[in-house]
């Protein structure tokens, strides 16, 4: 099979990489617009050509838009508008967004819709680019699938597929059930982490050693700030209202801290530590 | 040499276990008020036996107080009490506190203040008790000594000797500078993840599979919400100040990104993200 990848990051390339290590693709071809990943990746041997868009959508059996949430709102369309034109009824498009209710109104009435699986492969690292692809990146991840039966059972058999090669555990919801989800349990955690930055490296104006003392809990609550705008600033605007409503629970909940800290409130602030450590029974 | 631990948890049972292997110490004596701990410490080996406060003063050469911050306070008082009721005047005691403002007041006009080193070893997990013990923790971490001027060279000299078998790169300052660096770089990661983990705990009463999508950002974000509230309450009064005006910093960007996710202000968003990111020449 030959499988297109749009985007040749850390998501588009890790997928490349074990989609042809375990034999699911015969050949990948890449579609990059920055000229320096599009060469990185031939040369670590993400794709086998990387080819304009048309080329691409031609050729491939799957194509996976992996660009950010922004772009593939369009692509999507643009792609199955190709398909539609082309009479390629047996060809089916994925995203890898990590917001999904956009893209479903934006594809909702397209005469091709049902060639068009909405996916949201939940697996990544704080890192971008085809330099960041590597095997094994979806291994035992969670996959959401997103409004299933808006798509054809053919199509959704082939990406189920996929993603079976990827050995990701499949969880099918709605579109608008996954975007409210992923705003508690990932979205937020990235505005916290990148408010922790900001407010350490403010700091660093005037203390210029504060880091030397950053201990190994710093670093794993901060990491998430190195990820990329390009990918974050849209999936923040998407997602706005999920995210303004976590957002807001969350300065609430800081307010709480803050409040008991100030009132010397000892026995507050344990009963808040023993809720948060609630969370044992569910991060292990 | 003859090494009293006081409280044979995380920090004091990972000192033991080092200290003895490395052949620093002959002998571990501890000290511990948990009956459960005290007889899981023996059973792991951390002490040779576990005594009462009185014994472990008087037969140890260093006394590592490894208890909460709140607690700790107290006992080195006690403690350099004892060593000049004793006339012992070549004992030495630690401390091993997060917080170092307090215990430098509580001990500052002590006639035996100089016997006392005031430390912060800057290693730990989110676990806690005898059985998270182990070798290695401090293995090339910072460990912060406060206020070394009040401590006599020889005292000093033991302690860092002591800190030097555990591998720990050593740094000066005063306890002020102390409470301040670990309120950007420790105490304020620490609220935020208590906050995150509030605030997702709340929403799982209504979408009891809220969890099911938690990414590894999510439980690398969320990971010191497990911390304990024993050794947490105690720190966060002690460092009210420091932490209050870290607090209100953090939710201040809080809000900056809240305010351009309402705008739709994609710039702006953007900004504030490329600004986090500075934190990838910092942290690796």
């Amino acid at each position: 099979m030959t499988i297109g990848v749009i985007g040749l990051g850390l998501i588009g390339g890790s997928m490349a990489v074990d989609l042809r290590r375990r034999g699911f693709a015969d050949r990948i071809l890449g579609v990059e617009n920055d000229p320096l990943h599009a060469e990185a990746a031939l040369r670590i041997g993400l794709a086998d050509k990387v080819v304009g868009l048309d080329e691409c959508v031609e050729q491939s059996d799957i194509v996976v838009v992996a660009v950010p949430v922004g772009t593939a709102v369009h692509l999507v369309g643009d792609i199955l508008d190709r398909f539609d034109a082309a009479g390629a009824a047996d060809k089916v498009v994925i995203d890898t967004c990590s917001t999904k209710e956009e893209i479903s109104l934006a594809t909702r009435f397209h005469p091709a819709r049902r060639q068009f699986v909405a996916t949201h492969p939940m697996a990544g690292t704080e890192y971008s680019g085809p330099w960041a692809a590597m095997s094994g990146l979806f291994d035992g991840r969670a996959c959401i699938i997103a409004d299933h039966e808006e798509s054809s059972p053919k199509a959704l058999k082939a990406v189920e597929e996929l993603y079976n090669v990827l050995n990701m555990r499949l969880i099918y919801m709605s579109s608008s059930s996954h975007d409210v989800h992923t705003a508690y349990v990932s979205h937020i955690s990235h505005v916290t982490s990148f408010a922790l930055a900001l407010t350490v490296l403010d700091k660093e104006k005037d203390e210029k050693h504060i880091f030397d003392l950053a201990s190994g809990g710093f670093s794993s609550t901060v990491r998430l700030a190195k990820s990329n705008a390009d990918m974050w600033e849209p999936i923040l605007i998407q997602n706005r209202d999920n995210v303004l409503k976590v957002i807001d629970t969350y300065i609430e909940k800081m307010r709480l801290f803050r409040d008991a800290i100030e009132d010397f409130d000892g026995p507050g602030i344990r009963s808040l530590i023993e809720d948060a450590n609630k969370i044992k029974k569910i991060i292990r």
